[in-house]
């Protein structure tokens, strides 16, 4: 069975920079992907058609991000019974809450996977995660993730005493 | 030219309780209408099709009620260019916040005017003062019901002179 | 019946910046409008006299933008039966969630349609859903603006795909 | 010269129960007031005209109690230049947030003196300070009041020690 | 390849009534699981063994519920390259925010799935979609489930309607 | 009687930026003031100290501004029964919220007069309301300021209107 | 060297309820106490007086309950050297919200160690862990009790495994 | 009795321009520390290892400090019976909110002793006041360090008077 897509969907251009960490975090990985603009509110059809078709054209899970009302991720997860990732955009103000809110408090039936406000990366990881359960290579990768994260950290540590000795 | 008539779409009937404070603004004021449950994630096409059609089948306003991550009056306005009135509505956590700002904070190109939190009666009064602009009769009724509400602070105040008389 | 003028009130000149993006999408739709500087607080009178005269003025619609603790709309609203938007304003602390609560969470009997912070352009264009009633040239526009809007998500969604391949 | 009267204004009827709180304190201090049902948006014509009047009809002092979109004070404020004192009224969302917020956040040039949510004792001992700057038995009720509330809290601590004697 | 379990963590007993709605979704699809009460906080190692061993264990989603400074499926997701569905569960003050903020503001690299206050159901139908990817039996279900929950929403609107018919 | 002076007391060095606006108010006006730098945390006796003396030393009015944990206003208040008028300062997190519910929630019985976030004009303007009571000048200038405020946005309405033209 | 007492300060007779989880923590241990009703803003000489010589009156810690505006930890922590344990209590608006932060955002230079919105279980307990630093038998009771607390959470899990098989 | 050791832990070596704060503190005081680069996420064996060891290893005081979903606290917190100080870290949403509320709202029995947003200075201020219990070099510091600072404010007042002269 090859391996499912991610489709990340944004619902507007202009959250293309946060959106990037979770698109450079699927191509480091090697996992397929589409990448689009929709919008919930500007192109309703297109985004209802884009999430009915989604399981039948090679998808496996959707990654929704928008900011200030967020439906962009709730309104797919109406069309599909993929799992559906959201990531909330922090935008001028309110400092990412309305997003968040929007995007999590979804009614029971329809869940949407939340990640944290501009988490672009983590919802890449999450989509991972989710395809890793049946394909090894990825489970692999995630572990050597986890593995280099932990030593990034201590590495951090190694620096932290360097600089500390010259206090 | 016939009065277009108002939608009250809720969101789940167990908004009904809140609802009913604009059903019965609109039938005071003899304002044709029709209610419906519809949900922007459980009946998205439904809720896409009405909205889609609203225009042609008579209505002139579309008032939209949910809670929680309220997507249903952004979703509806996604699919008509008829105003849509959002209620947020308040449920079992965050006290309505989550509710409003999922309505409120639609993005440029798409409003939705929204009403405060259960704010459903005067959803109804806001679709008046619309439909009022080219009828005369609700015109006149809008102008009425000003006037007996500020005749009832009167008579609040009048009854509050007679209390504090007993006090 | 002449098209209706949408009156766009400012607590402060220094809200036009954003104000300006209402007033320029009436601009393009050729609705009539007027602008002016008006405060609940400072010009109290003004206001209510502005209020209390626009339907004979030949105001169809008011839009009342303000910061802060938000008054203006409700204030405008309490003396007219005409629908009344309200826009609130970001200012320097609470990221404009003392706007948005001051603006939409008026008591019954007396309703304002409430936009996005600082969502000057919705406000304009709500005010058109609401002329478009009973204008079909307004009716017409606002149709070819969805259709646009929904062709620029579709030009920005080509313009990834050209950008996602340089990656 | 005469004392001078304290206004004491509510938004609704329904928030009598709260300002009866500032009544009691007013009355205990022999402090003459009248308590008036008024609204910012449904009587606005005589809110205005009650504050324009308020100096030459011997007041010295309005405390204005309002809920939600709290726009009573502020509008208050804006046809005087005597002291205004805010109550924001908890209502049945938002747990009083929205009414702090939308009378505490006036423009410059506009203050209002907001106490806490539902703080309707403090706003008349506030205005008894006010009035006590030229009233020296105001000022010896306030230092007695001051003296019996700090004996209260002794009392208080007695009663605690007594029980934890019996823990 | 049989069907990985899902694994439903409450950081407290307390939380089970909440819980069980994710419990039951999962019975209802006959989908394997194990339910447990583990704290991050109290028994740190006993969870940090759970984590770690429950891909080895054959579990494929874990479930965490926690309130207040809701820290159970961060914890969990730091131990394990499995899915990790978090529901904030709303306890005596804060109205639920603190957990949302604790469980979905995660860092990068450890991301977890959150879901909405309390929306412990919606937890169960998440685990059940991403079990779906590679389990057409649970697939199924789900779509059958979407078909119900419309089916739902169009009985309830019936309901509406003949009691509209009543008023 | 000679005028009451105004004491305008900040809890650190730093808030006098905010701060000179309220004490350049009372210049503008004459009013005598005291300003001193005083920290309820950190020289709490001199604020007590102060506080205890105010009334005897010829203070009628208290301004306190503080940022954060703003305890400033409220322990000088219960140090005197002058009223004390509080200025919540915007802080480097939070955007003010902190500064505000730790300046406006004092308990029954030690009222704070609380402005908005960084409100210093309007803390001395509210200063200047009070001493107004017993001071014909101070009231005619501010019954001046509010006809000049009012003319300021009558101009500010002349300039939009030539601004507009040129659009 | 004797144990240090621990103090425990409430603002108000009305926080007993939770505040005893604090008082019966202390007596389990074993650890000397006070318990005190003194209030920052009603009898601030008690209270600075109190914390001025808390030190030589053998006590450790102070421990500090307030709700609203709570200045009351902020105000002992001014006025002593010694740690200060704030519990912020949750009142009858906000939520808790005000309280936390009037007792947690502190300025720099005198802490205030906050624990939970009505958390004062765990200001005693943290009052015991600062005070087992320099007595082994504190310690060995907070050993055993974090035994007992996880043995507490695995008894739960057997309950919930033996209800599990009933549903 | 040797002077305990404290341990300064971030989350990320991204905190350490607020971090600093408490380092220099410390060495200031010449109070014996370590400082570490640690996760509860990404290093959680590490990070529970080195809580689980503290006590033994000599340390008396853990200070914590993350942003977001700060779990670090709570997690070192859930290894210890040492008090733990958690300094919730300003990130790049919601203004600190989530950090504060991720390490304060601790569940009954696993207190963490949280200080404000980036307070750093006093997370190390307080570590302080718990060593100086049984240390009188350290107590006899932190009174030195209490005058200075009411120092700092009288100093602060003098130039606020002088520059007032110059206004």
């Amino acid at each position: 069975m090859p391996l499912k897509k991610v489709a990340v969907i944004m619902g507007s251009k202009s959250d293309l920079p946060v959106v990037l960490g979770a698109i450079q975090t699927l191509r480091e990985m090697d996992i397929p992907y589409e990448a689009h603009v929709m919008s919930a509110h500007r192109t309703p059809e297109k985004a209802a058609d884009f999430a009915v078709g989604a399981m039948d054209n090679g998808f496996g899970v959707i990654i929704a991000a928008a900011g200030k009302a967020a439906h962009l991720a709730g309104v797919l997860a109406g069309h599909t019974t993929l799992p559906v990732i959201g990531i909330p955009i922090k935008s001028t103000s309110l400092d990412g809450l309305d997003a968040l809110l929007a995007t999590v408090q979804m009614p029971s039936g329809v869940p949407v996977a939340t990640v944290a406000i501009d988490g672009a990366k983590n919802a890449a990881l999450l989509a991972a995660q989710i395809l890793a359960l049946s394909d090894s290579r990825i489970a692999g990768l995630l572990k050597d993730k986890k593995k280099k994260m932990a030593q990034g950290v201590l590495t951090a540590d190694e620096k932290l005493q360097a600089e500390l000795e010259t206090l």
